[in-house]
């Protein structure tokens, strides 16, 4: 059954030693909210609390330690704007190891930042991952330096397997694990490595559905990827080969998850396990939330891949969320023009017991009708119920009052 | 040594066995981010991974388990708007005993409904922690209710105390344990089993500056309470006098931080750790920071002992850690009130290469020059030279820019 696998039980095992001390034994712990949720038994392995918040440092960290001393002292490059760029120059610096990041010319500040912080040297180049790739492979020809790929190399792939071994290590009763897949890098070892200590183990993979490249390839159909993902750490149109045959000959299977289920998942996240996922980092529990019926009563061990998200971004999903549920409205007040108005609104809203989170009151603006004034209030509630009755009570003073969405509102 | 001391070694040890499965054997990880930041040796301790995110229900399970057959028929009643109302609530459902949790009246929503949701009935009553007790222990004398206080009991002590057994079954070389102090149950608890495992092993309690009664208490001296921290779960004024005489017995030192410093902590926990804390579970990081000198090359174990904070509250933390570190900044522009200005301003920043957040253009309003338009931005810049250069690429186009504080900014 293993035959054609390109890496071995023994490899991860080795990989495993290799990283000892050096990259985070990270926790995994049952996630009863979770549980409750979904009726799953759920149990999350937190690889976001790994230094550079990740799992990527496993497989960065096995690859690094097989360079020769003369690839050593010549350096490596590898081409990333997110968590393997980290996870190389974190461990390069440690082992002295000069580091090249090749990263499109979009990237962001903060990642380009934290990956330099690290010691490493970032080159801004180029618009898409080929066009990075060539400049890479460029850098790797001209100056002798080893490209340290992201996914598809066999050391790489050995070490993230040891994410599998640790899990099962800690619950060997764990009756299938979801794993969010990207290149493929990380699914192909945690497969060979679970399935060779476990055997009966089911490994379903998760893939956004913007980018869902690897199920294509495993249908053997054509797949059109692109879009804004919430989960950019696996938007991976280039799925690795290797992967493609492991998937294949070990019968995994990849759901595919829309993007409502991905933001669901990292608020759950936030708010049930207080805990950061990445887009990502959440697409196993998104997988969880999309056919909960597949595993109920089954033991589910879900690989939280990566903390790495923008701050704001988890604002806007929290907003957002408390919206959905009604416990964060706004209404458009227009009242009279005429003093003690905005008065009056706050003092009906602060009767009926909801906090005011945020007033935009405009008397000048064009589009409010003469004589009137337009006050936009954010308000706190308890639940839908609590929010009508409030807005039955502001009709009941005589004020004119529409619904908005938080979201949409002009930014006044 | 131990003479005198409300609880043993032996009894914290049955509290073990008490809640084994059915509350959280919580991972304690190595935080080398924080490590690197303090020069100490980090180890955490997620108390907020638990169900409702706090180790409370170490304690409320363990004296809801002492309930006679009679008791848990009658049922229980408890005073706390926080972690304990919740943990109680949670257990409590769980055994079929009826809880009453009398919280003040001033609670907001989210806390009642999330306790209400364990099946519990929520009294809101008084305005302060003495009124909600003797709400409390009328409901006890009336319905023959049995009062489980937040702290002040030995099995809740010993509960408790359960956390320094994983801590140092986990890692027996830990130096100190640094632990947030409000009433001072789980410091009595944590103190009396961790000396007992480890004579030598040192414990640190936490204190608010603006709630340090147990501090002064062990000084001897009057202290006065009172202001918004963000540490509400540990501002008690009235500490235990059980835990007062632990803490005196076994020489526990109390430090005392300021909100600035909590500040910092909850926002590493979030950034670094990619965890929420909640202002009293960042407590005791933010003692490290505050006392890097004193931890230095020691093996620190740090009990996160809560993760319940308002969204709205980390989104505030994260904005303002933004601006201090010069990653987001507001300028207000003033500029000539004719088509084509603020094309022309977001065109330099756009040159300049920083992201535009937020824009507020304003020109009807009355504080404006006449024949001048202004336009507040907020925009994400990389570091503090990266905000002086557009803001001399602005000036350079002849228009006059103010830096502004944007928590200061009036909201729109």
């Amino acid at each position: 059954m293993t035959a054609g696998l390109p890496i071995t039980l023994d490899l991860v095992k080795a990989a495993a030693v290799t990283i000892r001390g050096h990259v985070l034994r990270t926790p995994m712990a049952a996630a009863p909210r979770l549980s409750a949720m979904t009726g799953a038994d759920v149990w999350v392995k937190y690889e976001n609390l790994q230094v550079t918040n990740a799992f990527k440092e496993r497989g960065a960290l096995n690859r690094l330690a097989a360079l020769s001393e003369d690839e050593r002292r010549r350096g490596v490059v590898t081409l990333s704007a997110g968590n393997h760029a980290q996870a190389l120059a974190c461990h390069a610096q440690r082992l002295g190891v000069p580091a090249t990041i090749v990263m499109p010319r979009t990237t962001p500040f903060t990642k380009v930042a934290s990956t330099e912080a690290f010691g490493a040297t970032v080159l801004l180049e180029g618009e898409t991952v080929a066009e990075c790739r060539a400049v890479a492979d460029d850098l790797a020809e001209r100056d002798g330096l080893t490209l340290i790929h992201p996914y598809d190399d066999p050391l790489v792939m050995a070490g993230q397997g040891t994410v599998a071994l640790e899990m099962l290590e800690d619950r060997p009763d764990l009756d299938c694990l979801i794993v969010p897949v990207g290149g493929g890098g990380l699914i192909s070892g945690i497969a060979i490595a679970a399935r060779a200590v476990k055997p009966d183990i089911e490994i379903i993979g998760v893939q956004t559905a913007l980018y869902a490249s690897m199920a294509a390839a495993l249908a053997g159909e054509p797949t059109q990827c692109g879009g804004d993902t919430l989960a950019e750490g696996i938007a991976v149109k280039n799925v690795s080969n290797t992967a493609i045959s492991v998937l294949k000959s070990l019968g995994v299977d990849v759901m595919v998850v829309d993007e409502a289920a991905i933001e669901r998942a990292i608020y759950a996240y936030l708010v049930r396990l207080k805990t950061l996922a990445e887009g990502a980092g959440a697409a196993g529990l998104a997988a969880l939330f999309s056919d909960a019926a597949r595993f109920s009563g089954r033991k589910v061990g879900l690989v939280l891949t990566g903390g790495n998200i923008d701050p704001r971004l988890l604002s806007a999903i929290t907003v957002r969320a408390l919206e959905r549920e009604d416990r964060v409205v706004a209404f458009r007040i227009t009242v009279r023009d005429r003093p003690g108005e905005l008065g009056r609104v706050a003092t009906v809203i602060g009767r009926e017991g909801a906090n005011i989170l945020d007033v935009s009151h405009q008397r000048l603006l064009l589009d409010v009708p003469a004589m009137r004034a337009t006050t936009d209030i954010t308000i706190e509630t308890r639940d839908g119920n609590h929010a009508k009755r409030i807005r039955h009570a502001l009709e009941a003073e005589g004020m004119m009052v529409t619904r908005l969405d938080p979201l949409q509102r002009p930014a006044s």
